[in-house]
């Protein structure tokens, strides 16, 4: 193998392939980066065997010279170390040379590095995921579907499915849902290419949160392929794979309460920054604790720590529907559902202080966020 | 105590008075701010029981009302717990008001926190430092000498006098030493006060590393008061207090060898680049060791890590005067001794392979880096 390559693109790549290896691995050469002479270009693959990526860097882009290949070929590089390596090195471009047996001289300006590198037949194969039965989503919009699910998985293992977001599509309709069992987060979005499967998954929250790290905020749109324990992500040069979590999701669709007992439009940031201030306290009381009690045309937060003191702040709502009511929360749960209603206006549905309570946008029923109350009063 | 304040403005010093505060103390009373409201304005205390910090807030500031007070007196308030309210308040102002048993009500917009504070009459005196016998100096150069000089104080507790700079003023002359042993770093500077007495003190490293990131680059002037046991640094509204480390710095002058066998002038930066990449082996390697061999126009650094592979980076150099070289240093030493030589074109003068080497700015003799090479060869 042998090529001269544009460094600050290669760097690039590299940065985004590394995402997808662990230090932590069981199998040593996954730490590695499998680097691809080919017709294609150069090819770079990185896996944590759960999730991998794999990125294609044409010949030419714009018609500007990426890479010159001299020799086909492939080698395993060490992977945190390589990426420093051509992070430092001094000149535009970088050239690599593989011998037999797999020592790769890598030279720069004045600067010479000779790396011993893994043999690539040993890199284990990348699943193969069938393009066929795609959905296509526009980046933006899965950044966004992202955002407003993917922080409320459950970070403990008791429950592997739980770990997921539950993406199920029916009817035409793209269902997201995920919980930790003490709070739930729901996205539905309609799809409009013509006729898909209909499909029930459970993506990895982690998975999800790398790609959201890999993929840049663009026009550009998204394919998303699946196959029985496989899905495929696939924008621009990048294919980014993650396996499915195994087992059934747990039903919520009878999770969610009707006909509310109280009901608040408040205004976003305020509300946010109200409850941000009340859970300094509530933090160093230990339990994140939160009181609100609605008013007529305000409603009233506040914490209290034994040690340090007490807060109270008023929120000022438009309106109040329904009973008046106290009920209890943790601060962290309705912060984070908060963030994920991006619209100026929220709407608050309370069921009785023991009962779950359900946060929307105004006049949108697309995201809906439901929060278990905390037994206080 | 009862008073309004601008939120920006007093957010502002609250921070640079925590950074005096360690939440690591024994006596808890230090792990508040003090606070009182006098006649001079708002004075903001914190301290470590090594460092103190005390900044006055003025009630007016260019016809601008900074702070308006109502009523005299003092409080201690929960330092870091205090700062994260003061800077999450909703409104552009604060009110502060204790009662007798040291409640602290703060209020802002709709915003209300009752903090327990604690009594201001158990908060430690701060040291007493006279203003006479004073050695003014401007900020950038101050900043320029502990940047010089303190990467070179030791972190080991073995000889404590070594984790302080030593501040020897003799002949209106001030020199600043710092070693750990392996390496030392000096910077003289020509006194242009008329009368200063002779001193010899120790500054700790940890300290001056503290007044560093407080002090802002500006044309102003530090002044600088020593006493038997303290010093004061004193500029604008800030007064910053440190305790000297007792004890005896050792007699350093002796070390620096003479009449050179190899001397080289080269580009501090493309040494450092070279020395940077080249240490990513030497990191890996585990050791940090690098191999400079000099030539007639260039010198050679190279490193091996018997896992990964191997380095080698050709440093063109204007002359090598002397013998041919080959010697072993720490990488981290040389590029932290490079960083403090702010010259682009570095003199480094060599005594023989198992000597100290030494390095500074060409033509200038203000700023001397001495280090211990390696014995490998």
């Amino acid at each position: 193998m042998k090529f001269t390559i544009q460094r600050d693109y290669f760097l690039n790549q590299l940065n985004d392939t590394l995402k997808a290896i662990s230090p932590r691995t069981t199998l040593p050469i996954l730490t590695g980066i499998k680097i691809d002479a080919t017709d294609k270009g150069i090819i770079l693959t990185g896996s944590d065997s759960e999730i991998s990526i794999e990125i294609t860097i044409p010949e030419n882009i714009d018609g500007e010279k990426i890479v010159d290949i001299e020799e086909k070929g492939s080698v395993v590089l060490p992977g945190r170390f390589f990426v420093d390596i051509v992070k430092k090195l001094p000149a535009k471009t970088v050239n690599l040379s593989t011998n037999d047996q797999f020592k790769t001289l890598i030279t720069s300006g004045h600067s010479e590095f000779n790396v011993s590198g893994l043999d690539p037949d040993q890199y284990p194969l990348l699943p193969q995921v069938s393009e066929d039965d795609a959905i296509k989503l526009p980046i933006k919009v899965l950044k966004n579907i992202i955002a407003q699910t993917n922080f409320a998985v459950s970070t403990s293992e008791t429950r592997p499915v739980l770990t997921g977001v539950n993406w199920l599509i029916q009817n035409n309709e793209l269902i997201c849902t995920a919980t930790d069992s003490h709070r739930l987060a729901l996205r539905k979005l309609k799809l409009e290419d013509a006729q898909i499967e209909d499909k029930n998954v459970i993506i990895p929250g982690k998975a999800l949160s790398e790609l959201n790290k890999i993929v840049s905020d663009s026009e550009e749109d998204i394919n998303i392929f699946f196959a029985s324990n496989q899905v495929l992500f696939k924008v621009g040069q990048i294919n980014f794979i993650s396996r499915l979590l195994e087992g059934n999701y747990p039903d919520t669709s009878r999770l969610f309460p009707e006909n509310y007992e109280t009901k608040l439009t408040i205004d976003n940031s305020e509300f946010y920054h109200a409850i941000d201030r009340a859970s300094l306290l509530a933090r160093e009381g230990g339990n994140n604790v939160i009181k609100l009690a609605t008013d007529v045309d305000k409603l009233e937060l506040s914490s209290t720590s034994p040690e340090i003191g007490t807060v109270k702040e008023d929120v000022t709502t438009e309106d109040v529907e329904g009973e008046s009511l106290k009920i209890s929360f943790n601060s962290k749960y309705m912060m984070d559902a908060l963030k994920a209603i991006d619209n100026d206006e929220v709407q608050v549905e309370f069921f009785g202080t023991m009962r779950p309570f359900i946060l929307k946008p105004k006049n949108d029923e697309s995201v809906v966020q439901l929060i278990l109350p905390i037994r206080t009063y």
